[in-house]
């Protein structure tokens, strides 16, 4: 719908064809050439080392047109350390090997070895990049992807958009810990589990300011290094702008808030959505919105963005960043905004179900599921470790990545069995915490039909401490789903489904299970490949938050051999 | 001649089929099993992310019989970071490909992956065992090897060496930061290079102790965790002890000190020497020493061991351990020695010079090289970086290994000319910073004919700035060579190799190359495979202080796959 063309070419073609002849005609190959490395960098004034891209954290912004081929090639400079990047959003329609998940869809990597990922970002919308091998993202490897609209000849891209606006501006949210990763996921795997507590800052398009009187090394906070600005967002008084957000945290779900400028919703996770006011926007890990501000503030002042943690006790500072009519860059003399309560959760839970498709972008979902998977978020112990599983498995990655091993038939590199389908929901108090807390390891995956539609409803509950339930944002790689709706409590089979919205769910990658709820969701298994499905807080994948679906394994071509390399295809022997 | 079994057998076999026979009969294969992992350790008592075996560092100590198969399954738990384990001193006599080294011999070894090493250790001596991947060595990964004499049935072991013992001990020294590997590595890679300073501590079998109140970040070290009680090392009056002394230093030249003991040296690297007596032993990275001490003082009180800091201005306190005849675990009321003057370059030259063979063990060097090779050792700057090169050129690692590139015919993956077989010695003032400071990188390698008798002269110079030189030790892969000569200044090739020792000179793995000083070694290329010959501190092969060997590639057998799946052997597709 976004590709219309003009009256004229409306004649000739119908719109499927023509959408194909418009995007072949002006589709081009955005090249990027990237060298991943550590580098010393004070994001919140405080020096730590950093994943960075050609010297940058957060990288490059991928901009890109609709139908455009993006080629990345990147060098892995990380000394010692693999690399994978995962391209937050994008399908991956015909290259399930370009995903970038390492385990999944690919070997990692390796130090001094370089592979090009190639794709076609087939819709435009705001998605991002990001490290997805252990807790690499934590270290500061991500960045934005934003694909505009292809625009007919002659005509302007908005046309194709149902909101003008006159310039947009990049929001990139991010929490950041002053440890290393290895120092976060050694202690996550520790027993007793070592827990590294909240983020020392919340940063904006990389930058936040840590209290150097407060830093635990002395000598390693600088409040004048210039690369812990203050981000600064310039507007014109009378313009419209587009806010493009994406949150990459590792943990934490956030508030965003201009002061003083209410927001319209206008897109989330490459999808239009009815437009719906907010004065501030609640954005998990992994989600992207864009909302549309006006400047009509008085113009003699400056105003702060401000990011703040909800969902869990805030221990961090306010993030912020300033807004200004003048191009003056001074902080602005009132206090930031706080954002809602942390633990109003039915603030956050409204808004949730107030994301719907945008009327005159309504993709019907199918009317059934194929199959229902309902899977029970849980925290557990396994031989002592913390873990967290779905329906008692908690998931443990292979070393042969599953679209290898499938594609080669190495059927001996993970577990055959399949993850269960549901749990003894009739049975279970999701406000209590568990009565067995032990769960068992899986690196087994869910094999779906070609074609097939496929529910999952996510199941919220108690953490082993009583009186806890934390947010969850899942992420599925591959595909975008309905989200059909949201609970709070205990989902029921015979009873909830009959209340899911099929007249205008929103399409999304991403989407917040809240505490003591579930989330329903429904998507078509029409993407050849292998796709991690997992809770995008990077502790929590780590800890087995995920899980796999494989669809179509044998509609998949050839592989480029440059994705192998480690477990059972390590050497070339199998 | 170790391996001499009774009279009976003298009688009816030669020597050699005897030895081989006899070796035959007893070899044993050593199996073990190493989980290498990253824990939080306190081994100076600062809590410190640590690269563990099987939970610890130092590793578990290999104790083998001359003749045996030693096999270690090593399983890489490190997260997302790779490794290799090089066994420092075991030539892998047919086992090219088992020499740990990355990028020569091997690719790493990935996260979640296992390699097994197999090799025979055929000469009894003291060893070691380290990572041998960018400068993991340095993160606390390395252990001692033993390898003891194979004795005839029914006689004792010490029967077939030139010195008796009642009992042994194991000293292996370490110097330690508190800082990660990436952070050093990083600082050394950057624009101006950031050295990270002198070591923290000093670690004697892996413990040390820091001084708390001067921790840089509050409440990391614990001065009773009991990962830094002070090692004791127990004797009974009257009895003589063998110490076998190893350096596995990422920096560090030592001096080590049994205060009230005189030391006689009767072992370096694996070979018996003829025994001098010295109040203390100067031991570099990469070297082993095997001494005996006699529990003859007051056993009434404890005494120091010491390990102290020489070649460079020391900032770092005296590592200690103590030697207690009374199982009593106090500390001495004395000082720990400090050692000799860090400065004095002739007192450890001596030493050095000192060192040649047991009379009743010595190997006759070949009379005359074939070809020499003379190595001008410089710091440099390329393109604003601090390097380190041979002749002009700092050594990069290819990311296909030598060894797999050469047995495949993969020769675009490393350059093909040779680097420089000498430098323009006669107008060289190795007194003075470089003239002109800049170099090339290459990855080119020495190709020797098989079979033939090398010579290396390594020559030490000023530093970039004036007045300094550093002690270089040097460690040779898959050999020993003779030691021929040092000398201080210039070498000379019209004058100097008359004075060589060509009577006695000590075999070895290891060498020092003093200050201002030049060093001499032979040795045949006889052992088919690829070699790295290179500077034995973590930081200056980092930096492009190496060479590489290769001799006799045709006569490599077929490569395990397993050491494969890295650069152009990446997913097999070559």
């Amino acid at each position: 719908m976004a590709l219309l063309p003009g009256a004229a070419r409306r004649l000739l073609c119908s719109l499927f064809l023509c959408l194909w002849l418009s995007t072949l005609a002006r589709a081009a190959t955005r090249r990027y050439e990237w060298e991943v490395s550590y580098q010393f960098k004070s994001p919140d004034c405080v020096r730590k080392l950093s994943a960075t891209i050609n010297g940058q954290t957060p990288g490059p912004t991928i901009r890109a047109t609709q139908g455009d081929t993006v080629e990345v090639k990147v060098r892995n400079s990380l000394l010692t350390e693999n690399l994978a990047i995962h391209w937050h959003g994008i399908r991956q329609i015909g290259t399930p090997w370009a995903d970038g998940t390492e385990g999944v869809t690919q070997c990692p990597i390796l130090p001094g070895d370089t592979l090009t990922y190639a794709f076609v970002v087939d819709r435009p919308g705001t998605y991002m990049y990001h490290a997805h091998y252990g807790m690499q993202r934590s270290a500061g490897l991500y960045g934005v992807v934003v694909v505009v609209v292809a625009a007919a000849p002659g005509a302007k891209a908005d046309d194709a958009e149902p909101f003008a606006y006159d310039d947009e501006h990049h929001v990139l949210l991010n929490d950041w810990w002053h440890n290393s990763t290895y120092e976060l996921a050694v202690g996550l795997a520790s027993v007793p589990m070592v827990w590294v507590g909240e983020p020392h800052s919340l940063l904006i398009n990389g930058r936040g300011r840590f209290n150097c009187s407060a830093a635990a090394v002395p000598g390693t906070c600088n409040a004048t290094s210039p690369e812990c600005d203050t981000p600064v967002f310039a507007v014109v008084p009378g313009q419209t702008y587009r806010f493009r957000i994406a949150s990459v945290t590792s943990l934490s779900a956030l508030n965003f808030e201009i002061e003083g400028h209410e927001m319209t919703v206008v897109e989330a996770d490459g999808h239009y959505v009815k437009p719906f006011v907010v004065k501030n926007i609640n954005i998990y890990s992994g989600e992207t919105y864009s909302v549309l501000i006006k400047a009509d503030q008085d113009p003699n002042r400056n105003y702060w963005l401000a990011s703040n943690v909800v969902s869990r006790q805030p221990a961090t500072p306010t993030g912020t960043a300033i807004l200004s009519y003048s191009g003056d860059r001074a902080p602005p003399s009132t206090t930031p905004p706080t954002g809602p309560a942390w633990n109003d959760t039915m603030y956050r839970f409204q808004q949730s179900v107030a994301t719907v498709a945008h009327p005159a972008y309504v993709e019907p979902p199918p009317p059934r599921a194929d199959r229902t998977i309902l899977l029970l978020n849980t925290q557990n112990k396994i031989d002592a470790h913390t873990k967290w599983a779905l329906n008692g498995v908690s998931f443990t990655l292979p070393h042969t990545p599953y679209l290898v091993a499938m594609k080669r038939g190495l059927l001996d590199t993970f577990d055959q069995r399949p993850p269960p389908e549901t749990y003894a929901y009739q049975g279970y108090d999701v406000y209590a915490p568990p009565q067995n807390p032990n769960a068992t390891t899986s690196d087994g995956l869910y094999r779906l039909r070609f074609g097939s539609v496929v529910d999952v409803v996510l199941q919220n509950a108690n953490m082993l401490a009583p009186n806890k339930s934390e947010t969850h944002p899942w992420h599925l790689h591959g595909h975008d789903f309905w989200v059909l709706g949201y609970g709070i409590g205990r989902f029921d089979p015979a009873v909830h489904p009959a209340s899911y919205n099929l007249k205008d769910p929103v399409l999304k990658n991403t989407v917040a299970v809240h505490p003591y709820g579930w989330t329903a969701l429904r998507f078509k298994a029409d993407n050849p490949g292998v796709w991690a499905f997992h809770c995008h807080i990077e502790a929590h994948f780590f800890m087995g938050m995920g899980i796999v679906f494989e669809e179509g394994i044998q509609r998949v071509a050839s592989l480029p051999p440059e994705i192998m390399g480690c477990g059972e295809t390590n050497g070339g022997h199998r």
